[in-house]
């Protein structure tokens, strides 16, 4: 067996953000004081959700959302400066500095010298590449993908184009949904590697006994899981 | 001289645009009725530049900011239901149907007959994606980049990823600034095809008796343009 290519996911397996998302709500539960936060979280999921077809992932929509559901729960008036508040908070989002995660910087560095490495990523394009530049390990990366959905044609297209198919290739990332089973069902190896925590659109059960699947508590354990499985 | 390669601009190139966005802003003015239009459109116009460099191009961005500019110019009141307004307008957008202008169906059918496609746009991910598939022209693009911006190195990594360097290709477009300028500096063939209207940060001079320099009034004159200037 021969792996000549590997997928990374980007946020929550390179570099924090769900905790960015969980603190940048945090805040938004506090302007809305009138209302119960358990109601306003479920309003925010649904408002999310409705428009994922139009906004795709990221931040800008994230914000967009966070502003209708505030006008929604409060009947047109919110508290005055809740949706300057809530501009300013997505601002600083797209501003905030990105921190990597425990280990990634040493298992990128021994993981490309060899392999192919591609960062697979959903969210805003010009905020993924910010994110990717700040963190320092864009040299590291042969091509990057931003894509709109993760999706088993997603890695088909994307280790076809970038490496010798998803036969030959490993998918690792946080999200069971998005990162392991499409990876999977496109024929590549995928390793979940999970998060504190995991963003309620990104569940999913863990593959029944697969045999190119794999679970790692760190990233650092994720050169010899692949070197253990390639002669390459 | 061998052009293997033609890069083509999306919006306002291949389909309407800009006209979408004055008529959603046409809508914006008339929501804040205490102020003149022009005050209006000078302080968007300000506040979508300084977004920019967070937000970079599309439809959410365009939304976040005239929310920020009904925000700014009501002193955080704005009148009711004009903040709902604007998230419809966005949304509408988002949904709008794509139209393509006239003659395009056929330069790119025949064109692709010669040469390969490669769609290279700015804007939203999942909304280019979308106009794209919405348009039927997916099938004639051997390749798609949408780009956080449009310079010289995005021209040169484009044509020598998808062609054979930008030596030879060619790139279309409605904008001087995106999509001629740069793709002339990278040494690329550049042709402008003007569209009714140009958004005023797209504005630029054209370029003075450059060689690999063409102005066409239509996308139907676009491949005799450059099959004269090809033997390959």
């Amino acid at each position: 067996m021969t792996i000549t290519t590997v997928g990374l996911d980007a946020d929550d397996t390179l570099w924090h953000n769900e905790t960015v998302f969980r603190l940048t709500q945090a805040r938004f539960l506090d302007l809305l004081t009138d209302h119960d936060n358990a109601e306003i979280e479920a309003r925010l999921a649904e408002i999310e959700r409705r428009n994922l077809r139009l906004y795709g992932y990221g931040v800008k929509g994230f914000t967009l959302s966070m502003i209708e559901t505030a006008m929604e729960m409060c009947g047109g008036d919110p508290p005055p400066g809740a949706i300057r508040e809530i501009l300013a908070a997505g601002r600083e989002m797209l501003a905030h500095p990105v921190e990597t995660l425990p280990g990634v910087d040493e298992a990128l560095a021994r993981l490309s010298e060899r392999y192919r490495l591609v960062l697979v990523t959903k969210g805003d394009l010009l905020d993924q590449e910010r994110k990717l530049a700040a963190s320092g390990l864009g040299d590291l990366f042969a091509a990057v993908e931003i894509v709109s959905e993760k999706d088993q044609t997603t890695y088909e297209r994307v280790f076809a184009r970038h490496g010798t198919g998803p036969g030959e290739a490993v998918m690792a990332g946080n999200s069971m949904k998005s990162d392991v089973l499409p990876a999977l069902e496109a024929g590549a190896f995928a390793v979940h590697i999970p998060y504190v925590v995991t963003w309620a659109h990104e569940l999913a059960d863990a593959p029944d006994g697969h045999a190119r699947y794999g679970a790692l508590d760190r990233i650092d354990a994720l050169p010899d899981w692949i070197d253990a499985r390639s002669d390459g």
